[in-house]
Order: structure tokens, then C-alpha cells, then sequence
């Protein structure tokens, strides 16, 4: 097993995090691989508390995947549990029967049906879960649950992170102040594993379950679905959100919810590609001028995708004739001459050519530092899309093709 | 600048290059952008030779692509012209002259319209191309075109290439022997540059322009887009086929001739692979058992492009994980609970889950070795699809990711 990365240099510290009402959490040590830490978290929320989801598109899902998409159906939860070191991935059977029995144990503690319990797992995949450890701890785990066990559940479902990942805010609904916070995972290794992102957010607001999902998918579509590490996806990928009803608002417009919501999740998203396998640099990629917002998207992940430009950035390389390159193989509508692209503000390349001199200083400097803007217009329309990506370093090879002892 | 790389571990010799009756050639230094080596290369055709050619798919082509799609219009071929150091990409109306003037240059030379000459460049982007470099060289070039000038064109369209590449077949069309040789180039880079893959096949055989662009299309589905080396789509990636009329045969089944050319571009194309940057090892991917060919090669090309397989598969590491979840993100029709997976033919995974207890041993040797096969069976319907990749090293960040000098 590789010894563990060092922190990102772009980690961001954890804020403080208070209470939401009707949540209380905590960690546990269960041993499910890791030895020394904590890999076992628990979420109790009030009665009455609803549920949004999100998960991977990818088309082989793990087991707990499966649990919770089914589980979405009632809208309704009651708890969560995450487990790390183990994925319950292309498990079989017993990966199924895996995820029911915690989610079983959990209700079991809680008083209420093993459909209102949400369950993740990230880890090691392919390897059964030793689930009878995870239904071990949970008694005296849920014994231990706090208003204030934030810290301890952000590091609790970390596997290689390089730092615990949360953020928090407050929105007004209808006249009442409501708290979102939320915790993330994000890619780490270790072999034969892959990477996965977990993110679970809490409000204390009563919003009901169809609302909830309409406010999750609007965020997560610009928040988690715009950044990208490696372009590669996890069969685990998994994005939740639980309302607990507790602040008592009246139904009302959600129009400062949904924009407070949207922010948390870019402020989560945006850790999660600051701690990137390798990462030194956060790249930030604004395409604009195409036929539509989900073509501009499509260049922008190009961009973010493409090897070449993301070990150009590595190498402070403003090299622009790689973006062209990743435009053009976007397989979107693209007139090469056209195309206008800026580094750090400064526009190097106009209407199918480089600007005849052009001050390169800013640009060099702009490369030096830790976040790298790369802007395309495309000339062709209005659409326009924003995408977040990490540079490509020996870090991650190292990471990823470290030999298995 | 970045040193040169070493020879790739996979490289393979140059084999003896028989002349092709009605095909001069030879390369010159014209000082393009390197010192010290050739960089010009120029072909000569009989009299009524034909052509064929496939070009890149990126929406960005340089200047030379868009002059070759215009040529192919007639098609009938002279000559061709191939410079390296300068790519003459994003260059705007200087670089559709530039173009335009080298085909002139050698036009004079031969004796035939410009629209008879082909052009292509390889190397540094969005710089003006020196063209007049090209055009003061080219006649003491032509000058001295040989029938035997193979090895020395091989080696004037190099750029970071660590070997020469090329490859010889004979074919029996209409009871006639015929010659088939190519030439080609692959990813090399040299900041601010991007790989390129150039490839150029001549034969004696007399086939008209529609059979052999068709032959030429075929191949080239079986090879040259079948391969990758990290995703990237080169603006200037040119497939060439000309054919000299003068081996003399009647026009005849071409059954013999295609199997020939398709065998003669896969082996070109994996000598491309072979060069791949920073590759140590070549990696086969068989996918069987999906809807259709075409959705085969699809979740072939995921597996291939994947980053977490390439980078494990550098760590000699048979991680099954990695490839369901690549599998997975294709988009592809594919079940969870139907998938197989092999490395070197042992199978790892089956039915959903691990093979218990398979014998890992021969696995562990195999991922050792320089040649990685992987087989893939989605176990829904007879579609197929091989595609070849190399593995993610450091090396690949070495060369692409160097800083400027």
C-alpha cells in the first residue's frame, strides 16, 4: 500500500460547523480495513425529515447505490449510515444482502423502517463487507450520536483525502433562517480501490421531498457535474440531501434555499477537486460564445478531460494550442477560425490565430500560481458553462500506478 | 526543451524497405525548426497515380488537413511534401498560403497541377510556417529523390519519436504481386506542441481513386481508430494511400489487397502505440459480447482512454476494479451482474462478482510482461471490438508536462 500523500497544497481548513436542528452524528471504529481511525459513520434525523438524491451515472453501481435509489422512493429518512474501506462494489448478492442488513441494524436502533435508512460505502471494491462489523458497532455508535459530531463524520468517511472536507450556510424561508451543511468525500487510493465522491448535506428547513430533489438536482448539475479529476466515474458517486423539518418555516418560495444550496454544493465540489490525486493547481475553465449551455459544458469538460492540457498546466505551460486542440475534439460546434481563448485574463489567441504580440508576463505569472483561469469564447452564441478541474502530476501517478505489495 | 526521451522499450526495428515501382523519395534538412537532422521529406509519383486519405475529426484542422481534403476532390497525386518542427495549425489565412505555396514549389517541380501535390506538417502550433524554408529547399530535395529513400523518409517525419516506423506488405491483385509500404509518425512533443499521428502508404497496384479510398477507410477503421494513446485528438492526424498504376494489373478482386493494407496499417498503428509517450507496456482491450460492434469498441475505447487502468496497469496492477468502472462510465448498454473480465486470459470476474479463489499467479506474471491483454465480455449479444492503448507513466508527465525552457 502506497504511504499516504501529503496534504494538498490547496486544502482549505474546516469551518466551524454548528448544529442543524433534528441532526445528530458521530464516528466509529469498526475495523472494516483501515486500522487506527475512525470508518463508520452515524446520522440520526428527527422524524418527519424528507430526502433528495443523486448518483452516479455510471452503469455498474455498488450495492448501497441500489439501496438508496430504491429508498428514495418514500422520500422519507430517518438515518444515515457510511461506511469506509469497502465499496460493497461487484459484490453479487451479498452486496445487496450487505446493504440491507445495515441498513436493518440501523433501523433496528432508530425505530423505523429499513426503507427510511440511506446507506454509502467507499473503499475497496470487489471484496465482500464485512457487514457484521458495521452492525457491531452501531449500537454503541448510535449511543454516541451529537448535535455537534460534524468534524468527527467528515473525517470518518474519508478514505485518502488529504484533508476532511465540510461547509455550512444559511438561507431564509419564508421568513425563517435555516441552516444547510454539508460533508464530502473525495478521490483517494489505495489499491485495488477507486475513487469516489460521497457528499451528505443537512438543513433544518421543512421542504418536501419532491422540492428537495428539484433543489438538489439544480445544484448538483452545477456543482458535481462540473468538475472533473480524471474524467473517470465511480460506481459510488453519491450526493444526499436531508431536510429535517425542525426550523418550523411555512411553505414558501425556496428562491434563497436553492441559491445558499447551490453555493454549499460548489464550496463542497471545489474541495473535493482541490484535494484531486496529485493536484497542485485548481483550474477553472469558462467557456462561452456556443450554440448552448450543455455544448459550451461539453468543450469545457474537453478541456478539463484532456491530458494534454491538464500536464501542460502541470508544467505552468499556458499552452493554448492544446485548448484549441481540445476544443476541436469536443465534437461540438466549433469555427476554428472563430475561437478566442485567454489564460488569466489575457487573450492569446483571436479569430484562428495567436495575437500578434501579445504580453506573455501576466500570463507567465498567472500560470505560477495555485488557481489557473482558462476562458474560450467560441464566437457561435450565447450558451456558456463553467467547469473545475486539477492539474495532471506525477502525484497522480504515483498515486495510481504505485505498485500492490 | 525537454531532452529527448529514450528509445521506447516496445520499439521495433526498421525492417528492409523494398522500392515501390513508380515512388521516389527523400528527405533534406531546410532548418524548419530543428538543427541537425532532416526535417523535409518529399514523394514523388508516376503519372497517373491515385490517391486515398483519412483525416483527423477534430473541428480545429490545421492548414495542410484542409488543403488534402480539397486535393482528394481530384483524385490524382504527384507528389507529396511532409515537413516536421512546424505543424502550420491555427494560423490563419498565412497558413492556408503556406500550404498553398509549398504545394506550388513542388508542383513546378514535377510538372503537374497544385491540386496533384500533398501536404502535411507536423510540430509546433500557431506559429507561421517558414514556409520559405520549405520552397528554397525543395528542389535540390527533389533533385535527389531516390527509389530506395524509405528509411530516410521515415526519419525526416519524426519529431519526438524514439524510432522509426515502418512496415511492408505484398498482395496478389488480379494475379499480379503487388508492393504496399508505409511510413508514419506518432505523438511526440516538443512545447508548445501536440502529438500527431501521420501515416503515408504507397503502392504499385493500379486501383482507381473510389475502391481505394474505400480499402483505405476500412483499414483505417481497424487500425488507426483503434488506437490511443491518452485520449487527445491531434489537429493535423493524416492517413495517406496512393497508388502508382504500376505493377500493371487488371482491375481485379481487391480481397487480397485489402487484407494486406489492413494488415499493414495495424502494424503501423501499434508501432504508433509503441511510441506512445512515456509507454512501458502495449495493452490489448477485447470486448465481446456487446449489442454491436460499434457499442464494443465504445466501451473498449472507455477501458483504453481510462486513466485509473492505464496508471494501474503501469503499476503492474490486474486492477478488475478499474475496468468495471470503465466499463461502466462508457455509456454503454452493459449489466453489472452479465460482466466477465480477464487479464491474460485468466478470468478475474464473472457474473457480477470476484471468481472465488481464481488463481491469481499466472495474472501476477503476466501484468509483468510487456504486452497486457485484457478481455471483456458483456454477455449481451455478439458485438466486438479490439482496441490498443499503452500505459499511463511518469514518463507521460515527463514529456508533456516539462516546464518551458
Amino acid at each position: 500500500m502506497a504511504s499516504p500523500a501529503p496534504r494538498s497544497p490547496l486544502a482549505v481548513e474546516l469551518p466551524p460547523l454548528p448544529a442543524v436542528a433534528g441532526v445528530r452524528l458521530g464516528a466509529a471504529a469498526a475495523g472494516i480495513r483501515y486500522q487506527g481511525r475512525t470508518d463508520l459513520v452515524m446520522v440520526e434525523l428527527a422524524e418527519g425529515a424528507t430526502a433528495a438524491g443523486v448518483f452516479t451515472r455510471n452503469s455498474c453501481p455498488g450495492a448501497p447505490v441500489d439501496w438508496c435509489r430504491a429508498a428514495l422512493a418514500g422520500g422519507r429518512a430517518r438515518a444515515l449510515v457510511v461506511n469506509a474501506g469497502n465499496a460493497n462494489v461487484f459484490t453479487g448478492k451479498a452486496g445487496a444482502a450487505a446493504a440491507a442488513a445495515t441498513a436493518a441494524a440501523a433501523a433496528g436502533l432508530v425505530g423505523c423502517p429499513d426503507g427510511e435508512v440511506f446507506v454509502a460505502s467507499t473503499g475497496v471494491i470487489g471484496e465482500a463487507l464485512p457487514y457484521e462489523r458495521i452492525t457491531a458497532a452501531l449500537p454503541a455508535l448510535h449511543a454516541s450520536l451529537r448535535a455537534d459530531g460534524w468534524e468527527q463524520a467528515a473525517r470518518g468517511i474519508m478514505t485518502t483525502d488529504t484533508f476532511a472536507k465540510a461547509a455550512t450556510r444559511t438561507a431564509s424561508v419564508g421568513g425563517v433562517e435555516v441552516r444547510l451543511s454539508g460533508i464530502a468525500k473525495g478521490s483517494g487510493m489505495i489499491a485495488p480501490d477507486m475513487a469516489t465522491m460521497l457528499c451528505f448535506v443537512f438543513t433544518d428547513a421543512r421542504i418536501g421531498p419532491e422540492p428537495l430533489q428539484a433543489a438538489l438536482a439544480h445544484g448538483v448539475a452545477r456543482s458535481f457535474n462540473c468538475i472533473t479529476v480524471d474524467s473517470d466515474t465511480s460506481t459510488s458517486d453519491t450526493v444526499l440531501l436531508f431536510a429535517t423539518g425542525q426550523a418550523g418555516n411555512a411553505d414558501a418560495d425556496l428562491g434563497d434555499f436553492a441559491a445558499k444550496l447551490d453555493d454549499l454544493l460548489l464550496d463542497l465540489a471545489l474541495q473535493v477537486v482541490r484535494d484531486g490525486e496529485g493536484a497542485q493547481k485548481l483550474v477553472r475553465i469558462d467557456v462561452g460564445g456556443a450554440v448552448s449551455a450543455a455544448s459550451a459544458r461539453r468543450v469545457a469538460l474537453a478541456i478539463g478531460n484532456s491530458p494534454l492540457v491538464k500536464t501542460a498546466i502541470a508544467g505552468e505551460d499556458a499552452n493554448w494550442g492544446r485548448i484549441v486542440m481540445a476544443v476541436g475534439k469536443a465534437g461540438e460546434p466549433a469555427d476554428r477560425d472563430r475561437l478566442a481563448i485567454a489564460v488569466g485574463g489575457v487573450w492569446m489567441a483571436r479569430d484562428g490565430s495567436v495575437v500578434p504580440g501579445y504580453d506573455e508576463a501576466p500570463v507567465v505569472a498567472h500560470m505560477r500560481g495555485r488557481e489557473i483561469v482558462i476562458a474560450v469564447d467560441l464566437g457561435l452564441g450565447d450558451g456558456a458553462a463553467t467547469v473545475w478541474t486539477c492539474d495532471l502530476t506525477h502525484g497522480y501517478i504515483d498515486v495510481n500506478g504505485s505498485y500492490r505489495s
